[in-house]
């Protein structure tokens, strides 16, 4: 069942080890199929190089495997908590990536400083709060994802979190567009940083300018791309 | 139409992939024919592994297409603003490439440290002043050009400039001179970055090995290279 | 003989090239064939581009060669004192991978920033004391496993060290996961580098997130991966 | 002539690249055939992707070409300069790699921190003081030579040089060993690079720990390698 969209699902997966942004197995991305709501999501800690589409496995949004021989993703509940939460969301990306989780270890949020980050993303991109001994030690997947939604209330906007000393998540309309984010949160966490060794004092980019480059992109009136 | 041109702007646009100095679809090379007239430049937001060099777009001078299934890069008016202040150049790079980028981002200028920065700019590489709300709402593009051409008079010597919390355009006498001094761009602004790590106070390199430098590979004295 | 051992250690040397972690061929991994006790490991100075896995060398557990054309690494001591003192253990790696290097040449331990690091280390990686001028001159490859072993007791808790002013060693049940172990351990050298970048104070993970981590991939109650 | 050394001094320069060692067209490797004395060099500003070993310019050691059809590298007074000081070496490598070009622009010294750097290296690698005006205005290329001999004396001890505000001179006794004595002096300069960043008051290395691994690969006690 779904043989297409597990297919795409599995690409997006080669896709984080393609654009560096996972190292071994650390990372995972899931969609989510419109017309049903079950979720696709990568097997857990199987080697990328030994993976296949076919290794994908489907799940309701509870969580209950409907297709697969593998366990999925031990990070499954935070994927399904993020789609109980955002409802026009398809696809969500977590990684380790090198720069943005540097900013989740220190629990210091994104800086828009730049029209690369504008391009992506309405905002800053926050980091939340840690979660406490007792969400840790129950459903603490789930909690992740509690904790995300709690600090991202307009998933449209800002399509991306940094989990406090854990890693990001990123998601978006289909699986591509959240690897898509996943790709600029790393570069625009990268460019952050050295932004700020350059100068610890550079001020946030100008909302006009933010505005100018979001909506160039993003709503009714965006120009960038083909129609 | 232009049908060599339009192969020569199609690899410049694929060689900015393959210098790393483009994410995703965040960048563009256009070129001017010298015959017509006529740039030749990326279409917007279109996937490099699904381009080719029928995808590229004809324009005049004013912008009008004269040719193209697509809609042009939509930093179309700011390489249209270049071509037009900048008679003698044959070819206009944007990148937001990492280095040169934090730099715009920080609103610094990039320092003439060494000889890898004099080869090829005769100078720091200034960084353009920000765009006021009216300049960014109304011909945000046009008034990059403005604002690009107000910084660097002689495109010549300083065929780079960053541009305030965006990124980096260069150019040159054709399209592949153009992405050279965009490699070159990038390299220079990550030495520039380590030195300035290593010591703070590093002075700006002596005029006469800039001199040497910069006139060993440019003019009439020029020694470097083959005849 | 034990040619299926000597095929796994010739890829494993193979692998340390492909994640980056040596440059031209400072590096080695050994591994201990369980029901024999010898140690099979790549020979001393070899180029990785003309070696083959018949090239590996086979030695006891005091070093005298078994079979072999070549001379073992120079290194061999060291993985034969800790295979002598770490009984559970099946592989070894020593590389000076760059991030953690540094930190060995700093002399400071790699604090647990965060899950990436939990995910494999249950605590900070250790830095040794530097061996005294006797230590150096006499039995120095020996020494240093010595000073190893000082330093880490718990082999399955910390199976990673940085060598002061040298680099690093890292060991597992077999050499696949010992390389595993040197992969994690550089990214997680560069995280933290990073992060001490943008926040020189910030604290050790908190030890509830450490463990839940921790404890989701290794022991009995691990729940990560395949059965 | 000398088909076998052009094959030779080709195949090094093209190593250049692949270690990542020179950008676009800046670095260039020769060699000194033994038997005949003559140089064979890089020629110069021809990309490396339409060069081939045919190319190779044949100079005796006064820079008159004896063969070739292009013109030598337009340092190729500096590598003559060394190859008059140093009788012993057979390859120099110049090249503008970014970490070791960066201590170039700062104007100091890489300091001997561990022993990645002993391996190779026996003490810290000097940067030369600023050529005068004169200096540069006349014979520039000849007084870089001058320079890098004035600052090492033993060309055995330290084979390699940060030559102030340009970039890097290494050599060998064949051009393969001079091309690693430039990949080793370029991740050496990274890692002390990261090094004094994690601990800017950080000591050079003991000098038994110098001593030992330097004289473990180099003289009549090497045991590293295969005899």
């Amino acid at each position: 069942m779904l043989e297409e969209m597990k297919k795409r699902v599995f690409d997006q997966n080669v896709a984080l080890v393609k654009y560096g942004l996972v190292v071994l197995t650390w990372g995972n991305v899931s969609a989510r199929d419109e017309k049903s709501g079950l979720i696709v999501i990568k097997p857990s800690g199987v080697p990328y190089d030994s993976m296949s589409a076919d290794d994908m496995v489907v799940v309701d949004i509870d969580g209950t495997i409907v297709e697969g021989k593998y366990r999925p993703s031990s990070d499954l509940p935070t994927h399904l908590y993020l789609y109980r939460q955002y409802p026009n969301i398809g696809g969500v990306v977590h990684t380790h990536s090198t720069y943005a989780t540097a900013y989740a270890q220190s629990g210091r949020e994104i800086v828009a400083f730049g029209t690369t980050h504008a391009d992506a993303f309405y905002g800053n991109i926050p980091c939340t709060r840690a979660l406490s001994e007792s969400e840790i030690n129950e459903s603490y997947e789930h909690n992740t994802g509690k904790v995300i939604a709690e600090t991202v209330s307009d998933s449209d906007a800002i399509p991306a979190i940094l989990v406090k000393n854990h890693g990001v998540f990123t998601w978006g309309k289909s699986p591509e567009k959240a690897v898509e984010n996943a790709v600029t949160l790393e570069e625009v966490a990268k460019m952050a940083f050295l932004t700020e060794l350059l100068n610890g004092n550079t001020p946030r980019v100008d909302q006009h300018l933010l505005d100018k480059h979001y909506f160039r992109k993003h709503g009714k009136n965006a120009y960038y791309g083909q129609n």
